[in-house]
């Protein structure tokens, strides 16, 4: 084994090992912070918590962990940070899923909220997460000085607003019946996945107040893991196991949509993922073993098979 | 013209020339804070548009502004936490309105956002809104401290989640099956529209830096105010003017809802929503003149006709 193949080998090991701790940890807090109220709300929460707890590789916490290590940042204001970027998600799945949108009946491997539930609580359970992860970033436990949270939430809610996460799903809708092009599919996928995985990443610094100008390897590092990421996942929605996905698969070919694979073509994506991978990396250049975490994650998210 | 008389003229001429400045600064702000991109996610801009520029009576933002004529607070800040209050407003609206919960077409005089454009873009409207509030709310220029935001964030985080306006909203779907009682009937009206109404009265207060403590009367004023106002809610519901409402009444009934109008009779429900508005003006005792404004916005309440 060469010293890159043994450097590949450990990242492996420390990824599995924080990811079980990040699911376990933020599966635990979702439980705390998501009681179910003995009144007619109980429903609510029942759905929230439905859709929160258990499932889902919780790449987005995993990030603000991995992004934290670097500065060495305690651990619990990562998971809290964490746990709102991953209610942000999740509201955003909710929504997807619904009838109007993608209409779909599976979701990590459970009937999606409005089918186990019904449509106008999923609504409500997606709206109910999408403000609590703001309430739970406000709260003094994530932060002892409100600029640091003010920081935080100014990102995130930039980054699941019209300008970021609505915006990519708006331009997603759009993407059924007009032909994009590569730049256009690009920006749509920065803005739909990509920029709440900024936000992941960037918190880390954030909370440890790095400011603005000294964030921007890790912007590098974001921005180039969020497009590999995306791009593997229009390649398993070509090629993937349905069983190992938990999800409905081969969409974007029914709905005739341009995805990377179709306007690149298999070969060319999976080098393209690859090389973002690379670069991804490279950002990374200026740490030292402190980005191990981060390093694996970047080669995890073009390897996966789910 | 006895004392009294007169000063009750005095005060609805001023909230006359209030309402007709806040509205108008409303739809300045919306205009220059929703301007349509150049890319495909116009449709989502125009929708949020729609719905959110001209019409509407801003109760929310004219309570932010009389709240903060108590302290002299600037009216840039008021005015840019009232238009967060009502992106906040306007996107339950979008959501209440859905096929999946109250299934209405006509808003504020027009087409409700799913009928105008379509569900799916209604949704999403509606969370771009909901996102765009906390970012409008966090940016500096709403207040130089980051305290002062945080606080801001914080209360209408939690007044528009699961323990504010998205819980009262799932307690009214499902009075839709069950036999609310008064008290259960209540607690609904508190979360689903007095949380945002007390976030906006107090909302005045934080941005004077006026600690928790010393909010106490506002908050009575504003938990009196939003429980008038949801009684003449339900008083309109059953004898109102449709033409002058600008949208669907009679609905509870037709769905045999609880209301306070069922539960207490037409008159006891007039008698309470009177007493509650002089309530609500003793709580404003403390006060002088700066105070008229949210005494006349308390006797307008229960005196409009739409």
């Amino acid at each position: 084994m060469t010293a890159a193949e043994g450097e590949i080998v450990a990242g492996s090991r420390l990824l599995e090992r924080a990811q079980t701790e990040v699911v376990e940890a933020t599966d635990r807090l979702f439980d705390q912070l998501l009681p179910i109220p003995d009144d007619p709300r109980d429903r609510l929460y029942e759905a929230m918590r439905h859709a929160a707890i258990g499932g889902g590789k919780r790449l987005r916490p995993l990030l603000v962990r991995a992004a934290g290590d670097l500065y060495h940042v305690d651990r619990t204001p990562t998971l809290r940070v964490g746990a709102a970027v991953e209610a942000m998600h999740v509201y955003s799945l909710i929504h997807d899923d619904l009838p109007c949108m993608d209409d779909d009946d599976l979701r990590r491997g459970k009937p999606t909220v409005h089918r186990a539930y019904d449509e106008a609580t999923a609504v409500l359970a997606g709206d109910s997460l999408h403000a609590l992860a703001f309430e739970w970033l406000v709260d003094p436990a994530t932060h002892a000085d409100p600029f640091v949270r003010s920081e935080l939430i100014r990102e995130l809610a930039h980054a699941a607003g019209p300008a970021g996460m609505a915006g990519g799903q708006m331009m997603d809708l759009a993407a059924e019946t007009a032909q994009f092009d590569l730049p256009t599919v690009t920006r749509l996928q920065q803005l739909k996945t990509g920029a709440l995985i900024a936000f992941s990443v960037e918190a880390g610094a954030i909370l440890a107040r790095i400011p603005a100008e000294g964030r921007t390897p890790l912007r590098g590092y974001a921005r180039d893991i969020g497009l590999a990421f995306q791009i593997a996942d229009d390649i398993m929605d070509v090629e993937g196991d349905e069983q190992l996905a938990d999800k409905a698969l081969h969409k974007d070919e029914a709905a005739g949509k341009a995805t990377f694979v179709t306007l690149m073509g298999l070969d060319r994506a999976r080098e393209q993922a690859r090389a973002l991978v690379d670069q991804a990396i490279t950002h990374l250049a200026g740490f030292g073993d402190e980005a191990a975490l981060l390093r694996a994650i970047a080669r995890y998210i073009v390897e996966r098979d789910h």
